[in-house]
């Protein structure tokens, strides 16, 4: 199997002012080929700490895959370092690169500074991978560590290393022989890790061997069950995961909402669009947080009419429709003002299906009935309306998200029971 | 200087499934008093290379804090790990966190597991850190590395590892002997780093040594400036950094934000607060975004009063009110539909003021005019309506964000120009 280290590189990650993805993103892209990860390492711009940890990894592992510390900044200062840690007796100007980042920067209509020609300077021991979204090229360096280890030193900007990941996979596999590798992913809603983990425990213990199982818990996803199988023959293992899944199925039921690696918002979009209906949102206390997750599946167009987000009491009653009664009566975080919103925006919009929230995402609000992290979900389809209370904690941005998703699996739910 | 290393212990990252967002946070943390992360490393659930690590970044460190790997399902085996590095004899109930585990699961009408009541048994090496939002403690394990390191061990769930922070903090506060420490952020919107970086370079070259400057590009915040003093006599270095701020802002003027950590939105929301002014939104490629950004915002209820995300042109002419001879003759993406939306959702919200979105996030759509990553924004204000165009490339969710953030900043200039 091939090990790989991924190294990130930036003071940023080290004081935490930025979060890094990128290391998920290439983990993703070369765990599909079957490389195994063993280890990530975030470090900061210190040219001797880069050399002294990255050539520890490069014996410990087949590839290293680095992010960041190439850009054109004076706060850079990776470059050298790999030069140094490569043995490099100069650099040299890679044409195809430079071209890369004049046709770029004209395009922004920005001129070309030294510092950005520089960019496409690299050290003669590297091979470029051109990064065809950005300035900075991906440097290949090859024969390190105990002789068969390679390092691809690739940009930092997320999208640019997204888009470079191609061609490093490509790499890869035609320079190092890979094994098969099986993920399966199973999507939960609705259930907690521990119980979910004592539901499935007999079936657990029944998992042969060589087939592993991780909980991956997401509040916006719920739980994901893992299964992986690292090597064998695939065609086998195949069948072993699909008999086992079946199982699953029928122990854990309606709270499975996909098997794949999918989201709530996804497998929603994936049902209205094969039955050719339409969407709708009311959101209060999530705050544009629904259509923005309906909005990121491409495609959406095709199913997303639009949403009201009714923050004020005066929209939710002049946009929406809510009778002031009903607020009055029952609260504006009630069973019944959702459901008056979800059937509202339905008409406002004229779409098939509806979703609505009213809550207290905190800090501060909430009553004995709905205290702070209460949310009523409504839903209007042309069967009825429906809605479903849920309590989370003291904690908005993530209310916020939790309550999305919960409006998101109501609707999902009730999708289910009228649509095929 | 205290010297610290963050692990983060669990397959879902190394796999790439999950995003560490944890380092981050405690970096941040513990950034904020003075100690210097080192390094940050994730492993994965295996227990001899848990030992192993952790062994030696306690003794390249003075404090290491680990996070996960302590959940109630099986693949969790952190703690074995931990017991055996520590060299403890045993285990022991901590009555404490036991309490807290009842509790917790008491209030989601949970029964209590035996999987949970084992999360408060502990190795026999640890002193216990109640953790008050989740069942699995903070194990501090002390002396250990080269003889005055501590281990303190976090649950990996990001909810329960931020709100167990303080008390690890007020911990490493009582234990070691801090220094001082400066950070000062700049935003600025709207310029490249490359071009920042060329406008302020002999400002850059008059900064004292002690003062790093560094660039941090985030799509959704522009690029922020930080600077940073390690250590010194903080009222010194304070005066030092106040005198090169103004010069800062004598050359950056309007692309400055705020010289603070902030947001756009944060920015916004303050303005807007301050001058007792209300907004609302019509979106529609950015699809709740900007609604959703605006509203993560603590009190922003007290301004924003809603939005109408309107992916469908139906929406657009029958909410917003449109005219279908604009949509006809200028087209969807067009400075005339995006003022028409800025206007209409004023209208009908009842605002003070308004921004619209309109664009092409992909993949596909656009025209020569209006290519795929072109947005329009529109502004409408008590004083009048504007618009601005602003062009990005092709990757929806990234333009998705990119155009609500240059939606918020045309907002918060116009704003700025019409209210202090």
């Amino acid at each position: 199997m091939l090990k790989a280290s991924i190294c990130t590189i930036g003071d940023e990650l080290l004081i935490g002012q930025v979060v890094d993805t990128n290391s998920a993103t290439v983990s993703r892209a070369i765990g599909a080929i079957g490389a195994k990860v063993t280890r990530m390492v975030s470090m900061p711009d210190d040219g001797r700490q880069i050399v002294s940890i990255l050539k520890k990894e490069l014996e410990r592992n087949d590839i290293v895959i680095s992010t960041g510390g190439l850009g054109p900044t004076k706060d850079d200062i990776t470059k050298p370092a790999l030069a140094k840690l490569s043995g490099a007796k100069g650099y040299y100007m890679h044409q195809g690169q430079l071209e890369i980042v004049k046709q770029i920067l004209h395009s922004r209509g920005l001129d070309m500074l030294e510092i950005n020609r520089l960019q496409a300077n690299v050290p003669d021991t590297c091979e470029v991978i051109l990064n065809k979204r950005g300035t900075a090229p991906i440097m290949v360096f090859r024969g390190l560590g105990k002789g068969n280890s390679t390092l691809y030193a690739m940009p930092g900007v997320p999208f640019e290393t997204e888009a470079a990941l191609e061609d490093v996979v490509a790499d890869i596999k035609a320079h190092y022989p890979m094994d098969n590798i099986l993920h399966h992913n199973i999507m939960t809603y609705g259930i907690a890790e521990s119980a979910l983990s004592k539901k499935i425990a007999a079936w657990e213990d029944s998992l042969p061997k060589q087939v592993h199982l991780a909980y991956l818990p997401d509040p916006l996803k719920g739980v994901r069950l893992r299964l992986s199988i690292y090597s064998g023959t695939l065609d086998n293992e195949k069948q072993i995961i699909d008999s086992k899944i079946k199982e699953l199925s029928d122990i854990l039921g309606d709270t499975i909402y996909s098997y794949e690696d999918d989201t709530l918002e996804g497998a929603i979009g994936k049902l209205l669009k094969k039955n050719d209906l339409t969407l709708s949102a009311a959101e209060s206390c999530t705050g544009g947080e629904i259509a923005h997750l309906i909005t990121t599946v491409p495609g959406s167009s095709s199913y997303f009419l639009g949403s009201v987000t009714s923050y004020a009491v005066s929209v939710k009653e002049k946009v929406l429709g809510v009778k002031s009664e009903t607020i009055e009566k029952f609260g504006v975080v009630s069973s019944e003002t959702a459901r008056e919103m979800a059937c509202g925006v339905r008409k406002l919009i004229g779409s098939d299906y509806a979703v609505s929230t009213t809550g207290y995402a905190g800090p501060g609000g909430g009553d004995k009935d709905n205290p702070e992290g209460t949310v009523w979900v409504g839903v209007a389809t042309p069967k009825g309306v429906f809605s479903q209370k849920f309590n989370y904690r003291n904690d908005r941005k993530r209310n916020i998200q939790r309550f999305a998703a919960s409006a998101l699996f109501t609707l999902l739910k009730q999708l289910k029971e009228e649509v095929k």
